[in-house]
C-alpha cells in the first residue's frame, strides 16, 4: 500500500500546451469554435496529458460504497439497508450505472470502503471495508483522523493499481450510500459558508419534514464540530463519509498521474471541494460532468469555478451523469485526433 | 420511387403507452424521477415503438447537401465551393460527423440533393442532385414547387429505403450547405413572424456587417414573397432549400414508421417547423438534440414546444449535436431494458 502523502505532486497545465491545442482546432474543418464545450475539453485533455493526439479510451469509474450514521436523524427516504442492497444490485449488473458504463465502454468496479454488512466475493467489487458506516455527525465526528486517512489511502490505491495495470486516461467518480447528500450538504457548508438550507437537497427524495430534518442534521454538526472552512482533512472527518473521503483520494492520485477526472454529482463534488483544499492545483484535471437537481452542487461548482457540462436534470448519483460526461471526453479526444484540418482536406478557408 | 403525399399517416401516441412506460421506469431501482431527461427519453421512445423493451440500436444518421444560390447577396463566411469540398471531406472520413457518428456507432450518409459540382461514387454518397444550388431567395423563388416536392420525396425515398432493408429505431438529420443559415432563418422568420433580425444568427462566423447582408436578405425575400405563415410548401419553396426540403421529407417518412427524430441545430429544426406546419403529428416523434448557439433555433423550437436535450455551445451543424443526442435515445432505451426493478433487485422500498 502507498500512503497518501500531505504534499501532492500535481502538475500544472502548460498554458502553451493550453494555446497549443486551441491552434490545431482552430485549423480543423469546421467553423472556429463551433464545437464549443467539445473544444474546451479537447484542449484540456491535450494539456492534461501534453498531447497533440489526446486519447481518452482507457476509461475507468469506481463506485465508492459505505453508510453513514447521520441516517438516524430520519434525513433519507431510504433505510441503510438500501446501501448493500444497491451494492448488490450493482454486482448484479442491474444499477442504473452498470448499464451507462455499459452502453459507453467503461470499466467499473465497486469498491466497498464501509457499507454496513457484508457482500459476497464478486471480480466487480473490491473490498477496503474501514467500518460497517460512519459515525452520527450530528452527534460525534463521522470518522476519525486516522479513518480518513485509511479511505484517501484506498481510494488512491485503488486507482493507482488500475493505472499501473491498464493505465487510465479518464477516471469518473460515483457513489453509493443511503445518507450521503446530508454529508455532502455539510462539507459544502462548511467550505463555501453558505447557510445550510442553501445546500441541502431532497437527495433521494425526501419530503418537506425530512428536508427540514437534513438541515437540522447538518447545522447541528456545523454548530458542534465548528470545522476551519479551509482545513479540508478536518471538515472530512467531522462530517464527511468514507466514500467521499476515498473518492477524495482517488481524485489526488489521478490528477497526479496527468489523468482526466470526472466529477459525478453532489457527493463526488463535494469529495472534489476537499481534494481543491488540499491542493488547489487539482481543478486543472477536474470536469464537472452535470449539473445535478441536488441545490448543493452547483454552489460547490461556483466554489472551485467549474462549469457543468451537462444538465439533464439527473440526481441519482452512482456515477451515472459522469459516465454521460466520459463519453463526451472521449468525443473530443477522437475529434482532436481524427477530424481533418482545412489543409489535409483541401478545403478553402474564410473568405475575409 | 414513392410519391410524397398531401396527407401523412403519423400515428398519435397512445397516452396509455406514455402512462405505462414511466409506470415501468418508476419500478426501476432508483430514486423516482431521478434520471431526468433520460426517463423522458425512454417514455417517449416506448410509446413510439410501443414496446416495454424499446431498443435504439438502429441508428441511421443523414447528412443532406446543397448549395444556395442566396450566397450572392454575401451571407457566408466562406465560398459556395466549400460545401463540395466539406462532402468530399466526408467522403473521406475526415469531417466532424463522421467522427461523432464513429464514435457512437452510428450509420452515416451523405446525400447530394444540390451541390454546386460533382463528386465522385463513394460508399457513403447518395446521389440525388436535383440542381447544382436553389435560386437567390432574395431576388427570385429558391425552388419551383415541383423542386420542393422533388427534394421531400429524396428525403423520404432514402428514409424509406434504409428502413426496408435494415430497419432504423431513430434517424438523426444532418446537413452541409454553404448559405443554409439564411435559408433557415428566413423559414423560421416566415414561420413565426418574428422580425429577422431576432432568428439570424452568424452561421459559419460571419461579421456585423455580413450578418447585417444576412438579415437584409433575409428581410428582402420575405417582404419579395410574402408567403403565408402557415403554408409549409409556400414557405419552403420561396426561402428554403434543396436539404431543408430533403431532410422535412425524411422526417415524415420516419414518423409514419414510428421511427425516432433527433434534430440538429437550426436548419434541421427549420425543415422539422415545416414538417410541423404540414403534420402537427410529426412533434411526436421529434426529440430536440441540442440547443444551438444561432439564435433562430430556440424560436423555433419554442414553436413547436421543444426542449433542446443539450447545450454544449455548439453551432457546427452536419448533424453533430444529433449524433450525441441519438447515444442518449440509445442510453435511454438501455435503460427502460436493462436496469432492475426493486422487485427483481430484492431491494427496499422507500420509508414512507
Amino acid at each position: 500500500m502507498t500512503t497518501m502523502p500531505d504534499d501532492y505532486a500535481i502538475p500544472a497545465l502548460s498554458p502553451d500546451w493550453l494555446v497549443r491545442a486551441q491552434k490545431k482546432i482552430d485549423n480543423k474543418t469546421k467553423p472556429l469554435g463551433s464545437l464549443g464545450r467539445i473544444e474546451d475539453l479537447a484542449v484540456y485533455l491535450s494539456a492534461m496529458q501534453e498531447s497533440d493526439m489526446p486519447r481518452a479510451d482507457r476509461k475507468l469509474l469506481l463506485v465508492f460504497a459505505a453508510d453513514h450514521g447521520v441516517v438516524a436523524e430520519g434525513v433519507s427516504a431510504y433505510p441503510s439497508e438500501v446501501t448493500a442492497q444497491m451494492a448488490v444490485n450493482f454486482l448484479a449488473g442491474g444499477a442504473a450505472i452498470n448499464v451507462f458504463c455499459r452502453h459507453y465502454g467503461i470499466e467499473h468496479y465497486l469498491v466497498d470502503v464501509g457499507i454496513k454488512g457484508d457482500l459476497p466475493d464478486h471480480p466487480l467489487l473490491i473490498k477496503a471495508k474501514i467500518a460497517p458506516g460512519t459515525g452520527n455527525f450530528a452527534v460525534e465526528p463521522a470518522m476519525t483522523a486516522e479513518q480518513t486517512r485509511q479511505a484517501m489511502r484506498i481510494g488512491a490505491d485503488v486507482f493507482n493499481n488500475f493505472y499501473q495495470q491498464h493505465g487510465c486516461d479518464v477516471l469518473g467518480l460515483g457513489e453509493i450510500g443511503i445518507g450521503n447528500t446530508t454529508a455532502a450538504a455539510a462539507i459544502i457548508s462548511a467550505v463555501t459558508g453558505l447557510p445550510p438550507a442553501e445546500v441541502t437537497g431532497r437527495g433521494t427524495g425526501v419530503d418537506d419534514q425530512g428536508l427540514a430534518r437534513k438541515i437540522e442534521a447538518v447545522a447541528k454538526s456545523l454548530a458542534r464540530h465548528r470545522p476551519e472552512a479551509n482545513d479540508g482533512l478536518a471538515i472530512l472527518s467531522a462530517v464527511g463519509g468514507f466514500e467521499i473521503a476515498a473518492m477524495c483520494g482517488a481524485m489526488l492520485a489521478a490528477a497526479e498521474k496527468r489523468c482526466c477526472i470526472v466529477l459525478d454529482g453532489v457527493i463526488s463534488t463535494a469529495a472534489g471541494l476537499i481534494a481543491w483544499l488540499l491542493c488547489p492545483q487539482v481543478t486543472d484535471y477536474l470536469i464537472a460532468g452535470h449539473r445535478s437537481v441536488e441545490i448543493g452542487q452547483m454552489a460547490a461548482l461556483d466554489e472551485m469555478g467549474l462549469p457543468p457540462l451537462l444538465d439533464l436534470e439527473m440526481r441519482l448519483g452512482e456515477g451515472t451523469g459522469a459516465a454521460i460526461a466520459i463519453s463526451l471526453v472521449e468525443l473530443a479526444a477522437r475529434m482532436q485526433r481524427e477530424m481533418a484540418s482545412f489543409e489535409e482536406a483541401g478545403v478553402s478557408g474564410r473568405l475575409d
